[in-house]
């Protein structure tokens, strides 16, 4: 088998190329100008330094068995094997197993919000380590050991290199995460607690990009997987099982509506991307949808972008709670523009006031204790609503891509008792409880 | 529909008795003298005092009837609606819908433990609000509606106000939860963003106890489900559930040892209950299972009964990290002390250090972040191989209860980068990382 002689061989980048095995992935093919390359731990065009993206030879012609297949499959996203980059017996292989999480019909947040059609929250805060990011890097972890990569890393902020950290361990990979110095204490132990080697940096999170870019270029990097750098072809089509999962779910139909948040924009571009597979493949029935992006107000360069009819977006210095989004540079704005454009869809921001009323908003009808990314996010499908840009009579789907256990300060000064009182039921009265 | 008549009615918890619809469900049944009352929110026999839990009217006769049936039921506990009290309608209802949870092989665990047999962690932090106490609150959200009930309550140290906040959310009761004042903030909110009333009693956890206590005979409480209390009987029943998943996980099959923390003693005593309710029902095929407890050593008063060959367990007064197990009266004690002897296991005890050991070597080992008490079973499985109590070739569960994020304070001191370094690949190489 093709993965075993790469496995077994030097694990150099290089030699790699031709004769991975990932299921139904053939090549990388240049999003700028279409040239191809052949599989290997490459990110950017030999030809015109676009981003690379996975090309696949898809299993059409027969939807039915297809179906049949996914449904059969594991309660994970590898159930979508035979449309990922990733070899046929991934599921035996040991991995974190993201995915397949809960699509929440949200029934009291729809009369709140006046939403007369179907409104779901696609709940992703069930992931193993409670973030969308489980499944990017549960398809880096398969292309690391198609490229027998011994190694993986990431810079981070601290959640990604937890995600890391989880998925290197139980794949039997080393993991060496880089993070800065100066986060706070509960994000770095998260990120250490896998037991990988976490380096923090004295430096900004610029700083720790620019040491990551360095050290691939080294001969320290050799057989490391950088998941967002040099794996980032095959990590970014993690974000397509968002969509696969949201229409098998919804009974294997096209939502009317998707709002969905925007940090790099990779995300909406894949979610975008892996519905087209789907109508393409005649699993899902051919019709219109639309597409909103999600900021939040301190770091909005593509909402601002699409606001005003431009076709590049101007970075931004992010300056907002939802530290998660806080990309001031998307490297996939200007994809992320053309498909809101493309599918009728809309691009908007909330400040982060609106992003806290959103959390609890969401917590109090269904229970449900979005990161703030998930406030931005539904924060934005509020907003369009009363805008009416978003229309309460279609099915929609709004994402929460993780859990707010990762983001307590940002709501813990406004969360609190109702009251402190002695423990008497004269005191219970008294404050109008009883 | 009996539920419907009770509740468009006055909510009273006497008028609710007879007619309540609440599946295989038939009566209460007193645990020490067996005597019969009607199902209701009632949690003490009138003859003896005795605790009482529910008695069924199970689907005997057609196994593989029923085995279809919950493999299509949906991916939560409602799969085994018709082995729990709850309505058979339940899985249309709003409700948190926990459960279903990973069973993750860990082979990596088993090497390093020496597990030559199949080891498996059963990982409860998959549920909603990441703990297992969603499937035990989610059954007190379905008698709560049954009884007519509009408000739902506990007291508690935190995370259990936080489940019931989350789950009345989604079920559209009220909330009013107890809390002592003193909790760390992030306690608090956990326990306050899902919109209730969260009151904080100036006391102990002991003095919040007393005032629900109080409020239960109070015209105040009136209308009120405590879930650990008046609805306690049908709480404790979500516990099968958690047998149900790991034997049906496994092929529809028995493990041969389980290793389960022990805090009130409930979940463990539960779980054998739905062991014995699968081999009656002839879902699994019957053979022995030895069940083992796990308790810290700071409040281990049924592992100290046990070794002392004592049937009464004394009350301790607990100081341990492993916090949702510090119960140092154990109501169930007793039931442990029973089960564990009769099936050949045995109760157990791990210091706090062996608890942070146990947490970090699955986090290494699995990529599974645990809350304190998943170390302190986890520590107890190791310990217990270590005398050769646990035997190491066969097929083992070893449950986990909770996420490591509920929990940061105890593994923070220890865990943190591996090191600070400044951006230079000099500095990288310096570090020995290179
Ligand atoms: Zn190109
Ligand atoms: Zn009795």
């Amino acid at each position: 088998m093709a993965v075993q002689a790469v496995e077994s061989s030097t694990g150099s980048a290089d030699s790699a190329g031709s004769s991975v095995s990932l299921g139904p992935a053939v090549a990388l093919s240049c999003r700028e100008c279409g040239e191809r390359f052949p599989l290997g731990p490459i990110f950017a065009c030999a030809e015109c330094f676009g981003p690379l993206e996975v090309a696949y030879d898809l299993p059409t012609g027969d939807p039915e068995g297809l179906r049949k297949r996914i449904e059969a499959g594991p309660n994970n996203i590898w159930r979508y094997a035979p449309l990922l980059p990733v070899p046929a017996d991934v599921a035996d292989k040991p991995n974190i197993n993201p995915g397949f999480t809960k699509l929440v019909k949200a029934d009291n947040l729809a009369r709140e919000l006046g939403v007369t059609g179907e409104l779901y929250i696609k709940d992703d805060s069930g992931n193993p380590t409670h973030s969308f990011k489980d499944r990017v890097v549960a398809q880096a972890v398969e292309a690391a050991r198609a490229f027998g990569f011994t190694t993986l890393s990431c810079s981070s902020t601290g959640n990604l290199a937890g995600a890391v950290g989880a998925a290197a361990a139980r794949a039997g990979l080393r993991s060496c995460t880089f993070i800065p110095h100066d986060l706070e204490q509960g994000k770095v132990v998260m990120a250490a607690i896998y037991g990988g080697d976490l380096v923090a940096i004295e430096g900004t999170y610029d700083d720790v990009n620019r040491f990551c870019s360095e050290l691939i270029g080294d001969p320290a990097g050799e057989g490391w997987g950088f998941v967002n750098v040099n794996l980032r072809p095959y990590y970014a089509e993690g974000s397509k099982t968002l969509a696969y999962e949201i229409c098998e779910q919804l009974g294997w139909r096209l939502p009317d509506q998707l709002v969905i948040p925007i940090a790099s924009g990779s995300q909406l571009t894949k979610i975008d991307k892996g519905l087209k597979e789907l109508i393409a493949l005649g699993l899902v029935e051919d019709k219109p949808y639309k597409i909103f992006g999600a900021q939040a107000e301190g770091c909005s360069p593509v909402s601002t972008a699409f606001k005003a009819g431009h076709d590049v977006v101007r970075p931004q210095k992010p300056n907002t709670i939802a530290k998660s989004l806080a990309i001031g540079n998307p490297a996939d704005g200007p994809y992320v523009l053309d498909i809101a454009r493309r599918t009728g869809g809309a691009v908007e921001d909330v400040n982060d006031e609106q992003v806290v009323d959103a959390i609890k908003l969401l917590a109090r009808t269904e229970g449900i204790f979005a990161e703030t990314a998930g406030g931005v996010t539904l924060g934005v499908a509020k907003k369009l609503l009363e805008n009416g840009v978003l229309d309460p009579a279609l099915t929609t789907v709004v994402l929460n891509t993780g859990d707010g256990l990762k983001t307590l300060d940002a709501v813990a000064p406004t969360t609190g008792p109702t009251a402190v009182i002695r423990p008497s039921l004269d005191a219970f009265r008294e404050a109008g409880l009883g």
